[in-house]
């Protein structure tokens, strides 16, 4: 085990950013179910993502959505952000919800859907030079639903041409994450649809592009932690985009299907030194929540990540790397799950205190009357969801 | 090799069924794209149905959806479809896209919200006996998202209760296909997540209650034609609601994304005797089309159909069974796949045209103009999509 | 939070069975590595079980596997047991090894086959009267390879025969448990793929044919704790095969993959009632340890059930139904989560000192010599293995 | 519809690999059931092989294993194949079997043990060059079974070192090829998993190392004809270890589970111009079989890839793009499966008759004679299987 108060600077330390979109509405293809005080402007979600990080004390920034979040003034919008006690964090972009885009944005056969998109990326390059964003974060449904339909090989050179394109428009101090994905919405190819082609993409590009790992865009049997480790030992992991699943789905609160398996890639995180404040690893949430009370399952994933955090802080890096040197088999995994088994809550609750923050964010939440008085206050107007 | 006279009059017999929400706009969560043409009420959609039936010659009845597909005469509804050349089908339920329905509809934790979920049912009954449909087909999309969130036995009795008080109310020639899904919408549980299930259900209730196979509503690996022959042999088959996947979805054109595996589904359906008149089994398509025009998708589709079942019964079951008696493994793949193997769309284009049809039901649809005088006459007004 | 005096007292009763061939040689298709003092006799396996017992006091009995554990005289063999503090368990039975069986053993298209197969699951019941077992385990290698190999239909009907005449043989206080697995070592079908096969044949046949869960048998996604709470509705569930698995293989420590699936499974045992003694629902470990050592691979396998039935029965009751009734979400499962994020293992170092036992098992058989000396006894001889 | 001499010009120069170590026995970890008439030395391998080609007119090289197929003299080896009319294709490597490897070879955490893998590895370009292979397939069975039990980090440090060993050792008309597999033997983490890592590794290494994929060696869902596309885009495909699987196992017959899949990829390879000479795409078979007669179940297998190449190469690439560039989904599809739905065989067996072979090899090979004289002369010795 290691020192407890080491433990805690790290814990301390830590920033987890949470998604304007989770604080909408959403839902499955079959319905989304609206729920009350659900925010109906950018600056809205904003003010319920200054909960999320006035109960937990990690969460000091917020990931905007164009054009979800799109406004005329995206520096008021930033001093809005400042003025709550958080910031604006990766911009993402949107470029799939146009009728144009039905077969693809960027990788689209049309060369005029094509450029269209490209503008909406670049334009999203302009947004972070307003609000001070660092990251952009690139996802494309872009793909095929049949075999057939279009050419896989010239879709990855539109892809590319797309991706330098938007490389070349980056400042010095910006860089995009691209994320990738197995399936959906496209149900036969996607144009990225693993850890590999955003790898390959990346490589050629150079230091400003970046690998974002969603953990719930995998094949089944896919060891996500073995990515993070690769990814790190090449210096190609940009961030998370987190949440988890049992199937196919990728909305589950991150930690609530596999804990075990959050734990296993914070401890790779940690192991190769993604951690570390220099390497610039983004720590994002990408979860809505379709039945759950918004702001609470944000408070609640945040907390998941910092117990899967702190379990992969309390391994003892020298009992398990003797363990695993002599080839003990059964003694250097008994290292490992003696950290996991480790009920870290009450540390956490100790590092909360000496934040000044209460011990149960939860709780204090729930108690704070902030749900009431947004259900009461939003009760007019429009719900902001996926479509706005 | 069969007798090809007798290959064709099976496949003069076949009946495929297109539901009427296939006509309609359709989408995943990320976005539904609208088409032009596309039906604005129930009667439209059982235009185009009448579409797929007059190229084809297999699909003379349409499934509806409720309430979907509500109106305030049935009977009405039953005579316009008469009227066309059709007849209304299997009549499906929605206890899904009501604000009530979210956490569950017959297996909510609230007993009134079931009750009004079992009230839903029972006015489908009602809607069969004025339309004259033998098939209620009950889909539930019940389930949790999260370990804990209910009890999964609570549910099942709830479920089970359900169930009964339809089946009471069925009347002497109407049966119910139970279906089930892995998973989506629901994450964690889904009250019935495979055939085991339904068909527990369904074996308590009695001969009126069948399971329904979805082809795509199976984990990966599941062997779906296995399921079939156990189903027949249990005497437990409804019927299949016809689709394909490469993942999750299921709402690809059946045999689009394996024709193999949709032969290897009609080789069991021959074997088990379910092509047989009296056996009742009912072949239904359930896909919609987010991105394929929507008539000619269900052209397609029944074709597929009709090529795959068409292969069945091409399958020499002397050769068959005699390589399979004396376990040469290879001999009795190869007469199966010599079956496979077979190019059975000349032999289907002689059966259209002795049926007085056009050898090819897609160039002779899109020759026919409809398409193009439907874009034009249903440019106003509300276009029909799962929500209406 | 439960009393613990009950925990306690439940956790004391538990009876967890080890497998005979777990303590011998095993490997995949690739390898059979050798370890050092491996059983060269079935009495040397009921040795290492033994001592598996002596350390965790819950293990008081071990299963076999006929042909493995043949011997001239298997009331002896019982007496042994006794006499080393353990007893005879489940016998299992072995059909797929001879090269007769290379197209099945009990569905094999040659009624030959068939036949000497039907004695030898027949066999086993006369063992079971020499040993005093009160479970038959039958798990069958049976199935095809390629589409088309054997007919699926007539292979159910040999399965349907044979598991009748062993149903007919079982004395009144006997029963078996019918084992089902998704595939492996077939590749194509599997005569009983899924406990929806299972539970259909032991319906028929009566209460003496129940349901075996093997953990790692099922399809990617598959809802476990799902199965096994709806096996215990029907009063369906024998017992459990407890393995672990990331893929496709059977054979990893129980909990070792997914900690938290293995206590939502406890959970669903507790949950129905399955943990109360007169269920009769069997607790054994299938899993045979490739590169760990055996005898400490099978403690804390003992130990990963152990600490997941403590997290299960420490669920609030009370809470956890008053959330899911009220339909508050994140609330049931904070409830549900509370139990499995409590660290177990002081209250089970308690509970060991009180029956009598160290604290912690594996220190305690390491400093035992045990290994050490069976490393020396069992240099010479033919080691025991699958094959042996 | 493409030019048909054109396609029988092209399928006239394929050729397609067989594997020595499917002649041996094989068989699953419950059972290797032993065949007659299997080979007992690789030269005996070999004859068999040549028996492929005589048939096929196809399979004009062998691959051998090492140490499978150790012989004293490698030259001589190389002149046996020459005088049956094949000769010796990759040579691949064995780096599982010993004792030692049992926590890996070149990634073990042991450096005694990564120098005695190297050294095999070094050993086996050393029979290249006296066989005159061209291509080295490199297989590692390298990972870990459980969480903790190995630094996933450092052991990819390890894998880099080796594999620029070997690199380093390569002549100039050498290469290797690089294999990756999701998992088995390992059952946690596998250090080649997936294309990705593979194609890193190569990236950084040069021209001589290229990713080889085995089509049986992916997660569930995974499009493998995107990754052949993808490795041809980016001059990394080095070839093919073809089988078929419906599960995790990978040892059916080529397209014998999903020959549509198979089509998918001939076709994607024909796009990407990997079937023209000069890229040097090697077409091997990586099957063994283990209920199959083995001499029979290569011919298949050649068969079947020819089939699939032959559907490739008829599809109609000027209508394809044309209707690709529109967008017209349906269409495009339609074009695609126009190919893959015509039967092929006909083409086949006239192409065969025009290379003075017999149009049907299994009927042709089962005519010969010679697998009843191989079971009589071989009768005696020990059969070859992988341990052999």
């Amino acid at each position: 085990m290691n020192d407890t108060s080491a433990v805690k600077d790290a814990l301390r330390r830590q920033q987890i950013e949470t998604p304007s979109w989770a604080y909408g509405n959403s839902g499955t293809r079959f319905k989304v179910f609206a729920q009350p005080g659900v925010p109906r402007t950018p600056r809205e979600k904003i003010d319920d993502a200054a909960q999320v990080h006035r109960f937990t004390g990690v969460a000091p920034s917020v990931a905007i959505h164009i054009p979800w979040d799109r406004v005329d003034d995206y520096a008021a919008l930033a001093a809005h952000a400042k003025e709550r006690g958080v910031r604006i964090g990766a911009v993402n972009t949107n470029v799939f919800q146009d009728d144009d885009y039905m077969l693809g944005s960027v990788t689209n056969p049309d060369p005029a859907v094509r450029r269209k998109a490209l503008d909406q990326l670049l334009e999203a390059v302009d947004i972070m030079d307003a609000t001070g964003s660092r990251d952009l974060k690139l996802w494309f449904s872009d793909g095929t639903n049949y075999p057939g339909q279009d050419d896989i090989r010239d879709r990855q050179d539109r892809m590319a041409e797309a991706l330098a394109a938007v490389y070349e428009r980056l400042g010095d101090d910006q860089r995009f994450l691209l994320e990738y994905k197995l399936f959906e919405p496209a149900f036969y190819t996607t144009d990225l649809p693993d850890w590999g082609t955003s790898y390959a993409h990346c490589l050629k590009l150079g230091p400003k592009a970046q690998v974002v790992v969603d953990t719930g865009h995998h094949a089944p049997g896919t060891n996500i932690e073995f990515i993070v480790a690769f990814l790190l030992r090449e210096g190609k992991l940009g961030g998370f985009d987190f949440n988890s699943r049992f199937y196919a789905d990728d909305d589950l609160m991150v930690g609530a299907a596999d804990p075990f398996q959050l734990f296993r890639i914070m401890y790779e995180v940690v192991r190769g030194g993604g951690y570390d404040a220099e390497t610039g690893v983004a720590f994002m949430l990408d979860q809505c929540h379709n039945i759950e009370p918004k702001i609470q399952g944000q408070i609640r994933s945040v907390m998941n990540v910092q117990e899967a955090t702190a379990k992969a802080l309390l391994v003892d890096a020298d009992a398990l790397r003797s363990a695993q040197r002599s080839g003990d088999v059964l003694e250097a995994n008994a290292v490992f799950m003696d950290a996991y088994n480790t009920d870290v809550r009450p540390l956490l609750a100790e590092l909360r205190e000496e934040m000044g923050l209460h011990p149960n964010p939860v709780a204090a939440y729930k108690a704070s009357g902030y749900y009431e008085r947004i259900t009461e206050e939003r009760k007019d107007g429009q719900a902001a969801g996926w479509g706005a």
